[in-house]
């Protein structure tokens, strides 16, 4: 509370936020719960801030804003969350640590189901443009046992920063599915995957811009990795030397899928015997189940 | 914080929170402090009611619906913030109590400028269906004397509960603008407000019927006044005896706005000698301006 209100005005604006809080209750009980935890905070974020009532319109505009440039395929509100580390808070809380596991991070805009399937040592990336790399590992739960035929979902941006979906001709590339064998392991050729920005020629772009905040992510491959009996895991990796991974501009980053991407030069002996003629990289990437 | 959350997990809650404030730390001075309160709350939130991710998917759905029903005439963020109550927050912070002076309430999503002006005593209905209503007082300042030339701006929905803006013609009813005599005198005929539903079809509508809320808003007609060396004022005045006075959807009634809307019999002289053939009604409206 700013220290300039009087005792007589903060009654005021108290009574105003129990009268709303008193509105909800008779809401189902986790409705009742979430609504009057959100009016709680906001008419908390009002008073603290002794939000003006221009600011308010501006905000009012932001949104307006936000939903004008949302598609079905592109979501200026996932993206707000996601800048404000509200989706990061989601994950955390809904993916406590469990010994071991891989630490999962946020979903992000550009997910889509019915990815197509590819052989064990496939080519994922459906000729999105890029270096080509070779990802391989294994999938064990938190006691070390390989979990055979697990579903591997991964998608990623091509060299240039971009997702399939924000190509022109709606074609599929750069995300696949396919399954871990009997002894846990799995091996595809994607691309190298590079930085980019998030869109940023809507509202949440300006808002970055207007903060001095970059809006980066450090270059990643997406993992979505299921089993029976384990939980679901929703991941990325993260390429080891990016310069923006101190700067992810939807705070994804976790230490621990911080990966090396080892370099092979030209010429260089690929694992499975595809001939390479350019450069080439090589990630390993164990990944471990929570119940 | 859910007493079930070990001290490990509070502490990487805690760490995703203070890294998305840290991004705000190179903002202009009144956007960071917007920018980290928003992110303390919003955090807050969902920390403490441990939200879902299925929950976060609804909230997302949520906003995208919101926005595709909004039009330049339709904001359907501002009925959200309405129904939270945090539009009102914001008016009751920015006008605070000041001795007699009437009190504020929302704006409303319904105010146009350019409403067009009627001499004093004149019609403002524009042909809105409705009983008569005879509208009249003065605008004085807290020291009691008179404002002389204070604009007035009314604006209000007809009998069946909409505004002009609703209307499919396009055509200025239900709203005028007017300006105080010599002794701050004002008079002019409108229609006697009815209640009426926010507008029910969009998500806010669903939100409203789930919570067991009730969609409606008691009678009232809106005034803006305006005079130089003056606060301006945004109210309105509702009518007493409405049935729906403790449960406005929108949390604007005040009790000090509560006005008895005085009812005549069909053939009762007018103030101004018009002839009315069926019931009409009066009220008297004192408005205090604050500096």
């Amino acid at each position: 509370m700013a220290p300039d209100v009087s005792a007589d005005q903060a009654r005021l604006e108290q009574m105003v936020t129990e009268r709303v809080i008193d509105s909800f209750e008779q809401a189902p009980p986790r409705l009742r719960e979430l609504m009057q935890a959100l009016v709680r905070h906001t008419h908390a974020f009002i008073r603290e801030t002794r939000l003006t009532e221009a600011e308010w319109e501006a905000a009012i505009g932001f949104l307006h804003r936000a939903g004008e440039i949302s598609t079905p395929e592109r979501s200026e509100f996932i993206l707000l969350s996601d800048v404000l580390g509200a989706s990061m808070q989601t994950v955390t809380v809904n993916n406590p640590v469990q010994g071991d596991a891989t630490e999962a991070t946020v979903l992000g805009p550009f997910f889509l189901d019915d990815a197509p399937e590819v052989a064990l040592g496939g080519d994922t990336s459906g000729g999105a443009p890029g270096e080509p790399c070779w990802v391989h590992g294994t999938v064990t739960g938190t006691d070390g046992a390989p979990v055979a035929g697990a579903r591997i979902e991964i998608w990623q941006a091509d060299e240039s920063g971009q997702y399939d979906v924000q190509y022109a001709d709606g074609r599929t590339s750069g995300r696949a599915c396919l399954f871990t064998d009997d002894q846990g392991g799995y091996r595809f050729w994607a691309v190298t995957p590079g930085a980019y920005p998030v869109p940023t020629d809507g509202p949440i772009g300006g808002l970055l811009e207007s903060s001095g905040r970059l809006p980066m992510r450090p270059a990643h491959l997406h993992f979505m990795v299921s089993a029976p009996g384990f939980r679901k895991l929703i991941t990325h990796i993260f390429v080891d030397g990016d310069e923006f991974l101190g700067k992810d501009a939807v705070f994804g980053v976790k230490d621990s899928l911080i990966k090396e991407f080892v370099r092979h030069k030209p010429g260089d002996a690929t694992p499975d015997g595809r001939t390479v003629t350019d450069t080439w990289s090589e990630v390993d990437f164990t990944i471990v189940l929570a119940h």
